[in-house]
């Protein structure tokens, strides 16, 4: 039996996730918003019957057993550690730092038996699960080398906002650059050990945002991580995240190997075996016939899209409401694996200072917060 | 007048490179090669008159006033320099090393009225002719990042060879790498101070290349380059080539800026303004009348055919056969050129080993040879 669901967030994924999962047959009881009047006008338009400014109201909701978390990301952990100690199933977006994502690894480890999974995925897109199931069929021989690029116009907001400040969670690599960072790891099977990354901000004010305001946020970011086994034998991944160009879109990720390789084209996978002259189409446009939404690419869409399919598939197989079977979503990215992206999200930050390749080492306990508050304000000053 | 010249080499490049000199209406008297049976073999095919493989024999050949030198990059340096000594104006590849470079300089300045140009260039070709002036007239607005990629099958020989030898000159960043740091210095009008890079052999030895042999040439490469004025106004370049992809051949340049960008996908020019909602075609593939050649992407033929079309004008201008003007070579690129782009290469090799950016700093004068021997054996043992 499928659960009740309460949705935080009035942004645009939120606003594509409410009919994609009333399209799979979950009820949406609930929506909390930052503001009554945000919350209610998307209420409104969604026909959700009952909204709030106050998170717990829906976390406390009784109709409500599936917590869903679109919000701003330095707002993220909050929600979804309390939402878990009431004892309700989380998917959420990524958090705003490595502390944060471990605290919530540290709360989904406490309650097992709750759904608790990242938001926010390519994983589900047909086009990437059918590339990991070739790659470990041996379609490109032995692995090599991941490029990813994404291109596209400014991901900041129309009014001035966490978009564009770095240290809330704003930017190319932590908004786009997480789901790649994530996606990569899901394709190889590995994980970062090194990374090296260059950020910029090339657009740091603009009709909207002026005066003393400042962008702090990348608009331009490239990184490489160095994937699997260490030495020469890892995998080199590049990537090269791009959003100073309007009017585009370009979602590419392409893996090479000994005896070929495969691209994903935005939502098209190709492949080519190096015998061959021309590339086969694997996986076509499956014609997205769900809602359009400007901000949003189309692999982002039809992921979310996937995922929802598959917590549908989760929660139906069991006859309790608040039940769900791991194998629809065994796949889907763990809070574990937030704290993954997380830290090769810092691990890139830290290089792009120190111009040095860093080490992505995982969070094993939580930092002291006052050495933390002293880093936090000897960063500053730098 | 036009001048006779002598062809060094019996390489793919000496192949097309004779063909289109006679289209153009020069005549080649000479043809030197590493062995006598390569020289006759192809002075047949190609209907030269003379053929030899001693080098003196082509550069004391008096009907000989232009030595154009496209054979193994260790052995350039000797070939340029001797031929400048003796009063031949001189096209020619790239040098092993920038000491090598160095020297190439040192004798260009030394005969400032011979012309002393490197021939493998992409500048000449009308896609980035075309897409320099769209950047100074200001196209894109200020430009931001470069992103070039080149993609094809392997580089080696088909038997063991300098390709396979990176202190030869051999591997994916000397050789295609070169021609791209090169075009980027032409199209930005600016040069690299810093570059970072990762280096790879995926293929060690191959059906050909076995037993205690192995390949220590690049075969993947990819690297960053910050050019222009330093600090956070700097252009990005980054640069990926991977030679593991039979059966395919990309070769795509990308210039964003602030209001819009250029793309040049193999010889054809695109544009897009921010504005606009699509592409535009700037410059058609211009239909390639020339010979075909399969180990030569179509965009380094263009850019060697329109280089001897500027070499022929230029000489044209002259009656007297040794002379030339300056105008139509004049964007080509000097062996100072050279020298840069091989010191680029360099840096980019050190930093691939120490995994730092490292600076891009210029030979000002020849360095110490026992100190450089020093060098040499304290690498081979690392």
């Amino acid at each position: 039996m499928l659960p009740g669901v309460g949705v935080f967030g009035t942004g645009s994924t939120a606003r594509v996730l409410v009919p994609l999962l009333k399209a799979e047959g979950f009820e949406v009881h609930a929506l909390c918003g930052q503001s009554e009047e945000e919350a209610c006008c998307l209420a409104k338009e969604l026909s959700i019957p009952f909204h709030t400014s106050r998170s717990d109201d829906v976390l406390l909701h009784q109709d409500v057993d599936l917590v869903c978390i679109y919000i701003p990301p330095s707002m993220t952990r909050q929600i979804a550690v309390k939402a878990l100690g009431i004892g309700k199933n989380v998917v959420c977006e990524k958090a705003a730092t490595a502390v944060d994502a471990f605290k919530m690894v540290t709360a989904a480890r406490y309650y097992p038996q709750l759904l608790s999974i990242m938001g926010n995925t390519l994983r589900f897109l047909p086009a990437f699960v059918a590339m990991r199931q070739l790659l470990v069929e041996g379609y490109v021989g032995e692995l090599q080398v991941c490029d990813v690029r994404v291109y596209g116009p400014s991901l900041l907001d129309q009014s001035y906002g966490w978009t564009c400040e770095e240290l809330m969670g704003g930017g190319g690599l932590h908004t786009v650059g997480s789901a790649i960072i994530d996606l990569l790891s899901y394709l190889t099977g590995a994980r970062a050990h090194r990374v090296h990354g260059l950020l910029r901000t090339f657009v740091q004010q603009n009709g909207l945002i002026r005066g003393i305001r400042r962008v702090t946020s990348d608009d331009f970011c490239f990184f490489q991580m160095l994937m699997g086994e260490t030495g020469s034998r890892s995998v080199c991944c590049t990537v090269t995240l791009n959003f100073n160009m309007p009017g585009t879109f370009v979602h590419e990720v392409m893996v090479v190997g000994s005896s070929g390789r495969l691209i994903a084209r935005g939502t098209e996978l190709y492949g080519q075996r190096n015998g061959s002259k021309s590339e086969e189409l694997l996986i076509g446009d499956s014609g997205w016939v769900g809602p359009e939404v400007k901000e949003m690419p189309l692999p982002l869409l039809q992921g979310l899209s996937s995922m929802v399919k598959a917590l549908r598939q989760s929660f139906q197989a069991h006859e309790e409401r608040r039940c769900w079977a791991q194998g629809p979503v065994a796949t889907a990215p763990t809070f574990e694996d937030g704290l993954y992206v997380q830290t090769v999200v810092e691990a890139v930050k830290r290089s792009s200072c120190s111009g040095e390749w860093e080490c992505v080492e995982i969070m094993s306990h939580e930092p002291d917060p006052n050495q933390n508050l002293c880093e936090a304000l000897q960063r500053n000053k730098i």
